[in-house]
């Protein structure tokens, strides 16, 4: 377990560069079965959750460990969340003025979710008491879909509409969003995609919220923190991409040369392609069914775009099975839903805020900080400290 | 170097928990020295700056590698961080409203600095220019104390004071704080306390900071992020505790019988004990100089306490080495040099943020994402997801 903190450099433990497959901890939360093609929340393949459930269903399996068996457990789940997603006044008045900086980029989420926490007086996740942490978790994930909507909607010139607690949560997010009455199956694919992307292994902000909870600070902090991570373009940010992808090629016909072409200019070819998943990813999978089940010319067209580029890169590099991952999907099935651009990652970060806060209450009640070294590569310490020549003249 | 991204469990590389010890990354930023009781800036001792030179020096040999060596080159620099203490008016009229919640906590500035962010519009990292990315970073050093100072301000009902670029930084933060001609004595140890703590090797926050800068996210991001870490009991916080000693203690003739009884009720003593130094902290030694300088009731009381202290616990826990730590002076130079105890943390990040923005500075060089793995310990999926019984009887 723990060890005695190396005073030399060559006491340092050497792992690979940034700690790719370094375990940091145990999750009971889930993981990504990359060889056999599958993703899990808890002990449930998180495809099958995402056919059969809701997003609230998973909320509670990630949060509490358990899916909701009855209706009686989960409406009390749904009638804990819904109250939730109203902000105090003051958040709400101050969002208009944090909407002038960047619209309804993730900086003004990550602004009004500091906002959130300071209102809110979260105290560290040490000192709170178990119903305390969890409100506050609860409350994070809960109010990121009303930020998101009145920071559009300010950003637009438009007053925001207020959350109904009678909604789902994706449902009632295109309902602040838009203000139209809300289109069930359009609520359902977002639902989807949210379900599919509330957690995907150790990734960059699950990691950041979890090294900032271990040091027992408030919830908000590591929410805050891991949204940070989000905004990296080696994170968040690629199912606009996809789309752009689309757009350069404009009609099938011109796929397959399009790609070729790219593939000469050694491009990489945005939304094909997975670290982990070497054969089809999971979630573009599911997502296709639902862009397939939604219609119209966008998600018929990138159905078609994607047989022509599976089927081009197969041929031109046939060593490297490249399929679509779930950005490819994701761009799609929210722009047909009616989501503009600039909304993706922040809709991305709607789901897995939910996979955030369950790994901050793992992390919590763990207690134990996560600290690792540097290596240090300097000239050898201590020289001395050149003297500063105080004379105006010199250079 | 890289390696694949294990598929199965047993393919994971096990650390010691806490990633204690793992060498996460190179750094030629500095180290500590734990055996041999110093720790550096670079290839300098950081004693030997604190004692030698200016905060802004430490700062230009963090950033950019090297110390001025002519007053031309430290004119260069201060020139270019002073203008960065002026916020932008929304920005300034925006921290009277975020100062409502928590005053002039972490909080509020983790809130303020993240809106400073998107005023000014960071990039990420990696899409950034040289020269953009240096001056984002220095804006968010260089702005961090009139945010602090702002905040308090309004949260005590008075107005802030604008930045007066021709003071040293830390001098200009008092200044800002207390509106009250500069006490020369009082700026020079805080800005030395400020020299001991911009960096002491690979701590939680500073850990937090390089993690969101490898996702190449903008430096906002990840200095917010650096700030939530620091918000934890595990991290910043301890100053004002080791005051609460002082005052618990209430007379040095106390002192001796007070130790002893929490010893037996098996209390850590607050202020001292270091993970790595076995020996003397050198920020105490030096902090305790200063205090000595300064004089005063406080200080005066401190330096009797602490070796009636050093000395009871040398007799009961002789195995445990324990000394003044770096927080035993830390808030007895504070509170004399008339620094509120509330602004003790804060004023830490005063200094940190100095450090951080070094870190994210050689982070963002390396261009390889932080993205470490943890163990699935929950039952082996997948496992079949139980249906859910909707008739409204069940529970």
């Amino acid at each position: 377990m723990a060890t005695t903190t190396p005073d030399e450099p060559d006491q340092l433990i050497d792992v690979p560069a940034g700690l790719r497959g370094v375990a940091v901890t145990d999750t009971r939360l889930g993981d990504v079965r990359g060889a056999q093609g599958f993703f899990h929340y808890r002990q449930y393949s998180a495809t099958d959750l995402a056919r059969t459930r809701s997003l609230e269903d998973v909320w509670q399996l990630l949060l509490d460990g358990e899916l909701p068996t009855t209706a009686a457990e989960r409406d009390r789940f749904t009638a804990e969340i819904g109250p939730l997603r109203t902000v105090p006044d003051e958040v709400s008045d101050a969002v208009a003025g944090i909407a002038r900086h960047g619209g309804a980029g993730l900086g003004g989420l990550r602004t009004a979710l500091s906002l959130l926490a300071q209102a809110d007086d979260m105290p560290p996740l040490w000192d709170s008491p178990p119903q305390r942490r969890r409100r506050d978790l609860l409350r994070l994930a809960a109010a990121t879909p009303t930020l998101i909507a009145a920071l559009w909607r300010h950003s637009h010139g438009l007053e925001p509409i207020a959350p109904d607690p009678t909604l789902g949560h994706i449902a009632d997010y295109l309902h602040m969003l838009g203000g139209t009455p809300t289109d069930t199956r359009a609520a359902r694919a977002v639902e989807q995609y949210a379900m599919l992307t509330v957690d995907h292994g150790f990734n960059a902000s699950t990691f950041t919220a979890r090294v900032v909870a271990s040091t027992g600070a408030d919830a908000g902090s590591a929410v805050v923190a891991a949204l940070g991570a989000l905004s990296g373009p080696l994170h968040g940010g690629a199912p606009s991409r996809a789309l752009q992808l689309l757009e350069a090629i404009g009609e099938p016909s011109r796929a397959a040369a399009w790609v070729r072409a790219a593939i000469e200019r050694n491009e990489r070819i945005m939304g094909f392609g997975h670290a982990v998943y070497r054969g089809d990813d999971p979630r573009s999978l599911l997502l296709r069914h639902i862009a397939q089940d939604l219609g119209g010319d966008l998600a018929d067209f990138a159905i078609s775009v994607e047989a022509i580029i599976t089927a081009t890169l197969a041929e031109l590099r046939p060593d490297r099975h490249l399929y679509a991952n779930v950005e490819y999907y994701a761009g799609v099935v929210m722009a047909t839903c009616g989501i503009d651009r600039q909304l993706f990652t922040p809709t991305f970060a709607v789901g897995r805020t939910i996979g955030w806060t369950a790994n901050i209450a793992e992390q919590a009640a763990d207690r134990r900080i996560i600290r690792p070294a540097a290596r240090y590569t300097g000239p050898p310490p201590p020289q001395p400290v050149p003297e500063l020549n105080l004379d105006p003249e010199a250079r």
